[in-house]
């Protein structure tokens, strides 16, 4: 079968690959949609982020749907035909960090299409994908796969919201609108924030997000002074969603959370400056939130159930033949918000 | 009566000044211990930190303990002859900080000896001091002023364990033990921490860290690599306490606390790197932790009942004659602990 | 002007009142809706609720909105013209629980239509009100009074819910749907709660809530049996808003909320037997939540922007002049969700 | 080799049972200190408590330290002739519970010496124990095996006082002062508490309390207002650990509980009636503790180190033939606090 390999950056292939054979737990998927996520286009752009590098070729992919077409001897929750969306998360159950109920923070992790080990984990951009019983998670047969596909991406910042704590009542800033900082508008509408403001530094993401219920959507590169007046009084939000990874959002993110507040980080990024002396003296917390766990299961019932709509963020679905422009557009965040493959 | 006025960087003197008029709700305060802390040797040596600088002369000091030798008409209290600690922040009581629970937060704080606002806020090594009848804590007699001059770090480092909350059973870093670190080790303690390693790049607070109850003292310029070990399975700590303000040390900590947990940093300084990839995958937590409010009485209680003995911390009580070399010994890290005045 | 006057259990009279004088920072009201709350039924039904006894006559009331017609020479945030609601919270701004940010615990409150303390506080249900300017929250003047009334008894709720911590995702049951317990639906969807349960005794309410989000309504003297099955695995449900203030409730909320869970008790009551070993055993938390304070300004938000709609609950409005069958109509909680009197 | 079972309310004997065969996991303890618990007591003078009855004999105990004398042929952690406390606690690993970091909310528990289930899971009151080598917790070579006993209700305290949260500088009532109000009282002491008033009915455990750093122990029979100075402002103490299972001292730690504060119930027993006005107007939580799970290796550790220093509550060591005496002794709380068999 078919799958989208990544050789070095910008050296992206369709190649054929044997199926991976059947265990008695496993299931197998006919992977009908497949989203490309930021760290897929780091791989992709830059041949890894941080110290993670591609160090062997890799299928990219972990935000897939599609319809299982064969189950092993001793799989009972899924069927043959169900429509299904994967977890790409394959915590090993066993490990300290597995005990305490923190299986996103696994020691030994195996997460679709990561290079963070050797051999790499290889991804799920295939026509027909093998994985466990307990990735497959039902999904109703009406809903859309490219729908269902969103539900990793959610759960990512599902998973953001409960870092930061009830978001009820609260004010909220996100910062930085790609995918992530779409859905986490999403999100924290659906935690019941008082008042949502987004930035970024392009006008279409931005209008994006105003139709999908940001309160506000701030251009800061056009307007450097547009977060100026929450500065006031110590700072105006409770809470930050800080998904730009860009040392500015963040320095701004500072100056504009209330004392006592917090700054919710999410995404991978570099070494970033921080002006310490404010976040010291305005007390604020800082915490990282990395990818998820219960919430995929989650996810899919908040987007099957019509609770979070993500199809205004679905700007295209490329044939997987026309991978390479599927990851140009991905890349041009003027032309696109969400792409995915059609597998 | 004599007071301590900083002018300039490395330009403090001691000069004549009227005692100010005291209210009806004002006590007199004959001081006779003043601690010299972090803030006022980075007046003395840097003329300011941060943002903050010197625009005018001003009275340095805040850890200040002394005699009542009057009252206003209004003071029930505190009697004249009762042996006080002076709480050093005076917050307006009105804003919405103060109505939320959070006067350390205040919009407009005045805190003794600092140049934030200006004009700046005037300190209290002085040989005779007017405050408010609610700065002034009694102590008892047998106390020694030394010790209660203590109150105010310690009332810091209070206020910094609960930023990061239950410390019972809890493995502990502490990172940099000057004053503030040292008194965070105390702390860690008194609150039931099950294990304290502390760090710095020099010997001499290493060995009286040591003595006061850390279980391990780690000189990590000599041994760059002494907290290696702490890093595996992604890091052992729960809890770090970062009383160094270095880059270096803020890297270390990320690396060895574990997944979850928590970084408090106290003390101001200016912008630092975070190594924010590893902040997000491991989900830490850095909290910025600044000053103290209720945490002064309760400090001076565990002073006075022995439950946590600072006096080891003191190096040397200096006349205030000799101000200048006061401030030089206490800029003296390898010979230097806590200096005091005595006024 | 007219007042609503309760006298004794039963004896509710329309009187005539002068208004009191308008005070500089004062603002009055003329009244145009006003709710009555489980507590005004308590008075009226049993002159009064557990050792809390009206002991001289009391006007009710406490769910007020109306329109500004004076304002008091100091007075700067609302004009004479405005639409408001009236917050009936007035805590003294100086007791200890007040300046530690819990001013719903005030040592001094007066609350309208309260006879905690003697002199018993007067209520709401007068045509003319004289409040304090920071009590009338102005509203969209093309808000009705009737739905603004309800920003009482949502800021309860709201208050619950904060008690509750974050309810995104949460699986919860309500206890009782009265008009508390139905505002609490509401609230947990806004919250983002997975599912919502409610039970009742009475299939009028429990169609009510079915209508207005709840996920499933369950007549528990019916099916006695109808939360069995949420009580497999040591239990369900995350969160219980418990607002019947019945025993038999509180028992099965003990069964079906998973180890670990919260129970949030809303309402006065009386005593109740708990069955101690099983909350010690599944080691769960009992909660109580009394009133509101700055959420009554974020219940005004949310009823005017639409985002929590209250106008489903309003079941009658009754003309003061028929004050007694209005009352004897809000007791009938089959025919009655929310009855307000028009004044 | 000699075990002690109970067959019924007063009818426990020392009878003669084979050693169970040694797994390739499994460590062969000759258990040398087995103290008596409050529900083995249960057991012995009523058959049982609340709906937990013995329904077949028992071997009774679950607080036991001895010498490891044979090892399966997979154990490494430790060896023959290693000193060991053994944690009566086995969780399944595998349900929800133990997933999500709850293990002693396992749906499958077996814990030793509980008639919960059937069969019985048999307890460690034996000469010789089989158990896994997980459960074996080596302990100093030098410290006494009847102190090493004490972690098992040690742990239960380590346990309480995290669902207490921060202890740091907190004022504690601990209610009931049998062995575990005591330890209780060990506990908070380390935690950090501020102030810690105890009470029970009986003159001696309160002298014992004294002793080991209780500020003050009140005779709430002797004197029934004892507590009442502590009422005054809505209450004085952040939390109660509420160890006597009373409904009187429940309804007591209701009112001199602060607004906002908590009361950790501990042990368990039947339905208690709660003033749940009060409860719900202060807004208090009511939390329930169970068991242990990682607490026990840091309750050796506490032991071991000296941190918390049990000794003070051991009464005396009662040779196994004699357990009869035993049991009665225990059950005489002026004569007895922690009576232990040895084995």
């Amino acid at each position: 079968v078919k799958v989208a390999v990544i050789h070095a950056a910008h050296d992206i292939r369709v190649e054929d690959q044997e199926v991976p054979p059947l265990g008695p737990g496993d299931v197998r998927v006919r992977v009908r949609a497949g989203g490309i996520c930021g760290s897929d286009l780091h791989y992709y752009q830059h041949g890894g982020f941080g110290q993670v590098r591609l160090r062997e070729p890799m299928i990219l992919g972990h935000e897939v749907a599609g319809v299982v077409e064969q189950i092993g001897a001793a799989v009972t929750a899924v069927a043959v035909g169900a429509h299904v969306a994967v977890n790409p998360s394959q915590p090993c159950g066993c490990c300290d960090y597995c005990r305490r109920g923190m299986p996103n923070q696994c020691l030994d992790m195996r997460f679709y299409g990561s290079a963070m080990r050797m051999p790499h984990v290889q991804g799920a951009f295939r026509e027909v994908l093998v994985c466990t019983e307990s990735q497959a998670i039902p999904i109703p047969d009406e809903l859309a796969f490219s729908s269902a596909a969103f539900a990793e991406p959610l759960a990512v910042c599902l998973h953001a919201a409960r870092q930061a704590g009830a978001l009820l009542g609260q004010r909220v800033l996100v910062s930085g609108v790609g995918p992530i900082g779409a859905l986490a508008v999403l999100t924290a509408r659906q935690a019941g924030a008082r008042e949502i403001v987004a930035t970024d530094i392009l006008a279409e993401p931005l209008d994006l997000v105003r139709r999908i219920g940001a309160d506000r959507a701030l251009n800061v590169r056009e307007q450097p002074d547009a977060l100026q007046s929450y500065s006031a009084g110590k700072g105006y939000f409770d809470v930050v969603f800080e998904a730009s990874g860009s040392a500015a959002a963040l320095a701004a993110a500072v100056q504009v959370v209330r004392a006592g507040g917090s700054i919710i980080q999410i995404g991978l990024g570099g070494d970033l400056s921080v002006p310490m002396n404010v976040l010291v003296s305005k007390e604020l917390t800082l915490r990282g939130s990395f990818r998820f766990h219960e919430e995929f299961v989650w996810a899919v019932h908040c987007i099957a159930s019509g609770a979070i709509k993500v199809e205004p963020l679905l700007t295209e679905i490329v044939p997987l033949a026309q991978v390479r422009r599927a990851f140009e557009l991905a890349g041009d965040r003027r032309r696109a918000m969400k792409i995915q493959l059609a597998l």
